[in-house]
């Protein structure tokens, strides 16, 4: 099975498929308008920190092309940064746009951000290899050539990452290298990242693996059936702490207890050099019918209500390591992160 | 609005609401033999420790009322046993029935079992008042008599064991003192027993609560959202190690880790004074469907598998108190918790 490629540009549309309704239905969504590219992030039809960078990217350069509306370069850049609050690649990605084109002629405005949205994503295959290869390298230094069993949460590969993915991509150079025993899958609720996204893109490789509820970390890990845990990242302050999908902290934090190691793979534009720790990421609560229904049917009462963070905050101290295209960062973070961003 | 009485006796018949169904729909199922009796305890219509024990009570009442097959009451005893191995409260009263009318003539079997299911069912009330009272003043010490936020996991009110519940009963005493702020409710995968079942008594007696994923836990611990962990149990060892539902291991640990108080609330039906630690408890893998799908709906890719254990072992070393009915054991637990059953 051939994988998909979740984000094709096609000059003056940008194509996503719909991550909301994978694995059952592949249907794609034409975004044309700077609009529709802040509703495919914000509801979620595309998703994944790099993944949402690109797509903004793309998003300013059908807004540059069309010149649809009264905003200033700044106001749409903006705009865009506001559909989704914790991922720093959003933010990152637009940073950088504005940057190469803020000193030149409007005429070259779409060209430039076009070339750089093509090549930031081809460029990610290069460092999602780069820095999957780095954990499977620090893994053979502790296990040997045995085959392992990983555990992972959330989806982190070619639709969330492009490429190989991050943490998915450990999986699939450890899988290259016959070094996958087993993956376990969390299905990651409430959007079921895993069951859905992450569970497809193993079977279209092949990658052995069995989904399970998130409350079987313990379960798993007391029974020493996990060996490590890869997990990305939506933002990484310089003393490690990391924002990532809701329930992440909690495996690192088992993982520090059962001593098993857990790895965070994120490219650079995943860090936030403007904060020192975790404390000062803003975490996103979405709807709550996320977590009351599936679908159209309701799982609790009519009348009941819920609290829906997307995503938390792993403590640096709980994570053995950050591994990112250049290094791969060992704890303790504070000053070593840092270094890298003089 | 009144509370369901999840489980009541007719004689002839035992009726249990199904429990698969809550909240959406109120479907009443008829036991008339002891293959019913097993089938709906295996299947999950009726939960819940202390209540899978009074159903194996009238359904070895049933077998003795009907004389409908060939078993011998041994047989009859093994066969209900083996309905769902985690929980010891099947074992426990199943073994206090043999007790009863081992040595009695058969005639009377049928109303001494009637009887001994009637009481324990009447008992249970004042009992899970008792053991949900010693948490309560014990968060008094602790916090004053300023509400709280308390976490929760399953179900442990009238629909799992009776009376006000266990873990849910300290919540109902503390809301009669005036003392709950919020309950967060896991949702608690794959059953959903929190959003169907614990959303869905609290509602009944207007306690304020919100529904969060499992994957939250440390996001509220971390925030200081959260002042105790309230669970129950299916099988307490000897050294405090806790068999509950899947993902109370995660709960307990991260208590630890973020230095908040976790109880476990449990008659001392769910006892097993024939075990020093958890390592001796057999933990039920259910079928993987249930993670799979919703009902109908399918989640994941239809060649995806699942495991699905649907209990795991908190370290007693993690539990802060243990209330029963005669005591609340306080860390560490070996010799304490073995004395009361000398």
């Amino acid at each position: 099975m051939a994988m998909i490629e979740p984000l094709v540009w096609r000059k003056q549309i940008l194509e996503l498929i719909d991550q909301r309704i994978l694995p059952n239905s592949e249907v794609w969504v034409q975004v044309t308008t700077i609009e529709e590219c802040y509703q495919a992030i914000n509801k979620m039809i595309v998703r994944g920190a790099p993944n949402i960078g690109f797509t903004a990217i793309f998003g300013l350069a059908l807004w540059l092309k069309n010149k649809e509306d009264k905003r200033t370069l700044e106001e749409a850049i903006d705009f865009l940064k506001s559909a989704r609050p914790t991922a720093v690649n959003l933010a990152f990605e637009l940073d950088e746009c504005y940057k190469l084109i803020k000193d030149k002629d409007r005429s070259t405005h779409f060209t430039i951000i076009e070339e750089y949205g093509l090549k930031q994503m081809k460029d990610s295959e290069t460092k999602n290899r780069r820095m999957s290869e780095r954990v499977a390298e620090d893994l053979l230094e502790k296990y040997g050539k045995r085959p392992l069993r990983i555990l992972t949460h959330c989806n982190t590969g070619v639709l969330a990452c492009g490429g190989i993915g991050t943490a998915l991509g450990v999986i699939t150079v450890l899988h290259e290298q016959n070094r996958i025993d087993k993956v376990w899958v969390d299905e990651t609720r409430p959007y079921l990242q895993g069951s859905r996204l992450t569970s497809f893109e193993l079977l279209k490789q092949n990658i052995p693996h069995k989904i399970v509820v998130e409350g079987a970390a313990s379960y798993l890990m007391s029974n020493g059936l996990v060996d490590a845990i890869c997990v990305g990242a939506d933002r990484v302050a310089m003393n490690g702490d990391t924002a990532n999908k809701i329930g992440t902290s909690n495996l690192g934090i088992l993982a520090q207890y059962y001593k098993i190691p857990f790895y965070v793979v994120a490219p650079l534009s995943s860090f936030d050099n403007k904060i020192q720790s975790g404390k000062e990421i803003n975490i996103e609560l979405r709807n709550e019918d996320e977590i009351l229904k599936i679908g159209d049917k309701q799982l609790a009462d009519e009348s009941a209500m819920a609290l829906n963070p997307s995503f938390d905050i792993t403590p640096g101290s709980v994570i053995t390591g950050i591994s990112c295209e250049d290094k791969l960062f060992k704890f303790p973070y504070e000053g070593n992160i840092g270094e890298c961003f003089k």
